[in-house]
């Protein structure tokens, strides 16, 4: 098939060739004739071929390359791509049978996440040029796997400057809203009304590793969404656990999986506002406060607000902490892991404490980062203990 | 006890008020009469007692601080900080009777390390005031453990500056110089005669979860020094394993382990330099490199050379890799983490290959990073499955 082409600019190249697979529109020196979504093919200033990729001139980034072969992308191109996703993730995903089979950029498929939860899959769309392959992609899952159920959940107002309309329904028969899946031989829930694809899978060995410290304490989780955290801290031992999240329907579910699991008398919800919960806390009222909030920064420009709202965060947990563990997390890319760790050091100096490190904690091998693609790493997580500066 | 006192200069106290506990020549003041070694009491130019530490007119760091309360620095002190130190393990450390008990500055003992091997006590003296306190710290270890023994070993160039000797005996009782001892349900020898107090305890996290990616897997771990990697990997399921190392006896006590564990006949060792090494080998001759080179750098003024070599050793590695496993690591806090995780994508590029993450790792709690004392952050570990970019 005869693509429209696309001509780099002179000189553009390097990060490109090293394997990233954005270009921007400022990097295109003849941009092609063809509808926003439509597959292209790109070349070097000199007539060298890079790849295949989709345009879309609505967005900076104005291409992303699926293949830097010269193959067709059918069927078969997404039958392999994901073979080779779900090889990675076989051999290497255990302790669940819920994973992220596909994560976009890093598996070479751009704008495209695929979650697993036990038998059903959650697919996530975010660009026009994805989209067009969305029959393709349900195809291939139906053929490879036989799914129970596809869901399709792309949400997000980014949509809308990609062209495309949100969708929130069945691609492949149908299952239930909350899907039910094993992690970490808990049970847990996937709400297909909630938060992305249903369930933050991302968080799983840093919800086991924190669970090591769990026994026995009163655990505070705020923006707990449905309470990954805090049910992993009962299931092994914790006294307590307090839920603090904005949506009442994220609470409700966490109830659900608490009853599910056998733990719902010791676990106790708050529809609010973290910000104000942890200004309201008596300090020494829980001895594991888990702070692991939504993105805070969308982009680059608004890192230094971000920063603060860290902070803000941090400090206040701290300061309720007496010898306590403060788990602290952050999930955007925008935020440097170094910037960010300095953020909490200062929440620490400015409570005149200090932080014994229990572990620091990445994303798992299901989300991986890309030594090509700086924009994949995007998880922090720390735990530490909490201490008096001169009580060390 | 009245202690020569030492007057801070003006304006000088974030850091230190801040957690951190070393006072360098050019932050003080009015300096002390006393002998090297000796405690002195540390003021403000306004004349608040900040806190007790030992002084030394040989080192930059002229004082480390011991405590910033007034108490005095006897038998119960160090007592005290023990307990604490311990009470912090004992609580977090699982899967292991081997584990630090003290990491100097952040458990608020600077000079001083204290690793546990099974019964075995083994002691690091790194500073002249620390040693003076030698027979207070045995006296403590031997009340509170009752251990089978007690030895030390404080080796090293700088101890020469600091204006001790070498101490490498029997402080308490008498053992083996070979001290097994389990972790992860594997047995291990620390070493008397080799490296560091005999064992590298840092990378226990960080095996076993590597070990998850073993199975089948031809692996070469290089800078092996008595197998810790290479064993981990054998006991996972690992087909065979070759060591390379320029210590003969490490090699030997690695085959020694190897015979404990039942897996000798999977063991090839190799004695020699591992540059030299990596450079011979032949592409997919293995399918698993662990890279976990001793410091390379010490002092932030050989950086760039340092990270030339991480980056050399690192590409040879991937160089030989076909879709294989990448485990890499940098023990040094004088290179950052982002510095060297850079390096590491550039070994990637130059091989026109990249990386997709399958675990990030850092120190264990009981080495802790202290958010005070930034230079007790000095593990990094990184693993990735190797692929060329035009597979992704």
């Amino acid at each position: 098939m005869v693509l429209p082409r696309v001509i780099l600019k002179k000189g553009i190249k390097r990060r490109i060739f090293n394997g990233h697979p954005w270009i921007y529109d400022n990097e295109i020196s003849i941009f092609p004739e063809c509808e926003d979504g439509a597959l292209v093919d790109l070349f070097t200033s000199s007539g060298q071929f890079i790849g295949k990729g989709y345009y879309n001139s609505h967005s900076a980034i104005r291409i992303r390359l699926l293949t830097r072969k010269n193959e067709n992308v059918d069927e078969h191109f997404f039958s392999r791509k994901i073979i080779k996703a779900y090889t990675l993730r076989n051999r290497f995903v255990k302790t669940t049978d819920a994973y992220r089979l596909v994560f976009g950029e890093a598996d070479g498929l751009p704008g495209l996440i695929v979650d697993k939860y036990s038998d059903y899959f959650v697919l996530q769309i975010n660009t026009l040029g994805m989209s067009k392959f969305r029959e393709t992609i349900v195809g291939v899952l139906v053929r490879l796997f036989n799914p129970k159920g596809i869901y399709e959940k792309s949400e997000g107002n980014f949509l809308k400057l990609e062209g495309i309309n949100p969708v929130s329904e069945w691609l492949h028969k149908t299952g239930p809203i909350l899907i039910p899946f094993k992690m970490n031989e808990i049970t847990f829930l996937a709400d297909l009304r909630g938060q992305k694809t249903g369930f933050f899978l991302d968080q799983r060995y840093n919800a086991k590793l924190l669970s090591n410290y769990a026994h026995g304490r009163r655990v505070l989780d705020v923006f707990s969404y449905t309470g990954n955290f805090a049910i992993h801290m009962l299931k092994a031992g914790a006294n307590s656990a307090t839920l603090v999240d904005q949506s009442k329907r994220a609470l409700e579910v966490a109830r659900e999986v608490a009853r599910i699991n056998g733990i719902a008398d010791r676990v106790e919800v708050f529809e609010g506002n973290a910000f104000d919960f942890l200004r309201a806390v008596k300090p020494g009222d829980y001895d594991m406060i888990i702070v692991d909030p939504p993105a805070l920064v969308k982009n680059s420009r608004a890192t230094e607000k971000a920063l603060n709202a860290y902070k803000e965060l941090n400090l206040r947990a701290i300061k309720n902490l007496k010898e306590g563990v403060l788990a602290t997390s952050s999930c955007t890319q925008a935020i440097k892991e170094e910037e960010w760790e300095r953020t909490i050091y200062e929440a620490f100096i400015d409570n005149k404490k200090l932080g014994l490190q229990l572990f620091a904690g990445s994303q798992p091998a299901d989300h991986p980062v890309s030594s090509a693609i700086y924009e994949t790493k995007y998880l922090k997580f720390r735990a530490f203990t909490v201490h008096k500066i001169a009580d060390i």
